[in-house]
Parts: structure tokens; C-alpha cells; sequence
């Protein structure tokens, strides 16, 4: 079982790549993904598909998990994260991957045993569970995680 | 230029191709794909993706239009609209096409020369310019011959 959880987002998408054998967890690569303003709408979708589909290749990804997206204030800001909702979408259909959602609530309470926690209470967990990754500073990355992990357990 | 035109929507996504070449031009194709609500969200982003990427290879696109969209009532169909727009962006990326965004005023304005017209007064001057489609019942067919004579206009 690898799963990929990633939380898309234009500015910069986190995502985390676990491998779960026999019981066990491994983080197998994690990071972030900006897409420069400076290029048109077409060309950030295009590299968001290029970029998930060659880590989804290299990895053998099995299993694509993703947070429940909730209406923020800005419509329009919605409407755009559908875009890249849509371009996972269709990679797990290419690649037939089995393609999970979680709420924000599911997510935190499976990390912190608190669906109510705070992104610097998951951050600290995931810390504990992944020492070394204490100096990633990214929120975007450590949600990443708590999604991916939220899919293995 | 070659001009695909879309109103994308999971219930049936409307599509027209006009040809234009020397200030005439010609409705090559039109018509609706419906994405069967018993298949999985991913299954159906992945059909549109299959059938719009084969219209666009086979008729040799040059340039995607669409409708910017407004926010309606439900916050779950806007998102899920995005999904649709957001592979239509991928497209235009991997295609290399010229992706063109009208407002529904623009429109409306463009083909009955005024902004706030009612879809069938759209669909009127549709069936004026190509008389052989007048027993073409659907709205989204007529939309999206719309939204690509904007394009070519």
C-alpha cells in the first residue's frame, strides 16, 4: 500500500507519499509543489498533472487520498482549487488509484485524538512521529502527512 | 481556427465546433456528452477527459472557449464544476490551445445583441444561423454554439 496525500492548493500544493508493509509506516518523500503566478491558469494546471503523475509513476502509488474541501470565503478561490481537485481526480482514474476523502474533523482527530486541533497541534504529532522532519516549517507539508497517515491507519 | 466550445456539466456537457477560414463559418460538430451518475466521481472526470481529448485530436482544435461560471446556490456543484473546468485547462496545456473565458453577458450580448436574454431567445438566433438544427431540444448544445461564435465573432 503507497499512498500519496496531497492538499492542493495554487500557491503551493503539500503532498506526502507512505508506504505501509506489514503493519509498518515509512514516509517515503514528502515536499511541496508552488505553481509561479506569473504563468497563466492552463500552464500551473499543466505542470500540477505532470509533476502528481511522475511522482505517481516513480512511487507506484496505490492509494491517492484528499481532504474534504470546505467553501472559504472566496468563491472564486474555491471554484480554482476544484481545478486541481479535478486533475487528481482524473489521475487516479489513469492510474487506477484508489481514491479516498477525509474531512478536516476525520484528519485531526485521527492525528491528535482531537478533531477540533489546531494545524500547529498536527504539526506537532507528526514531528513526534517523524523526527527528522522537524524543520520543515510548512504547514502544507505536515497536513500533507496527517492525510497520507490518516488513509494508513 | 477551429474553436471548441464548451458548457461543462455532470448532468450533460454541451459541445460545439466551428470552423472558421476566410470570415465564414461552419458548425462542424455539436452535441452533449451525459456522465452516467452511477459510475465513481473519478470514473466520470476520467470519461470527459478520454472524450474531449479524442474530439480535440480529431478535429484539430486551435482554440477552447468556455463561460467564466457564477457561483449558484450550491457550494458542492460549483466545486465539482471546477473539477470538469480544471480538466478542460489541462487540455488546452496539453493541446496547445488558445483558451479563451466569455462572461454569460458577453455572450448573451454577442449572439442576441442584448446581455440579459433568456436561454431560449439565445437558442432562437442559434436556429436562425443554422436553420438544420432546429430540432436540437437542448439548452447546454445551443449554449455551447454560443459560447464558441463568441470565440469566432
Amino acid at each position: 500500500m503507497i499512498v500519496l496525500g496531497v492538499d492542493p492548493s495554487f500557491t503551493a500544493s503539500g503532498y506526502a507519499i507512505i508506504k505501509k508493509d506489514s503493519g509498518k509506516q515509512a514516509l517515503i518523500s514528502c515536499g511541496f509543489l508552488p505553481l509561479p503566478s506569473k504563468n497563466l491558469m492552463h500552464e500551473r494546471i499543466g505542470m500540477f498533472y505532470d509533476f502528481f503523475k511522475k511522482l505517481i509513476i516513480q512511487y507506484q502509488v496505490t492509494h491517492l487520498t484528499l481532504e474534504t474541501p470546505f467553501l472559504g470565503k472566496n468563491a472564486q478561490t474555491f471554484l480554482k482549487l476544484g481545478y486541481l481537485r479535478g486533475v487528481l481526480h482524473l489521475l487516479s482514474y489513469q492510474h487506477n488509484l484508489k481514491l479516498i476523502e477525509y474531512s478536516p474533523t476525520e484528519i485531526k482527530k485521527a492525528v491528535t485524538g482531537f478533531g477540533g486541533a489546531g494545524k500547529d497541534q498536527v504539526q506537532r504529532v507528526i514531528y513526534m512521529l517523524f523526527p527528522a522532519l522537524a524543520a520543515q516549517k510548512k504547514y502544507d507539508v505536515t497536513d500533507a502527512i496527517a492525510i497520507s497517515l490518516c488513509c494508513t491507519w
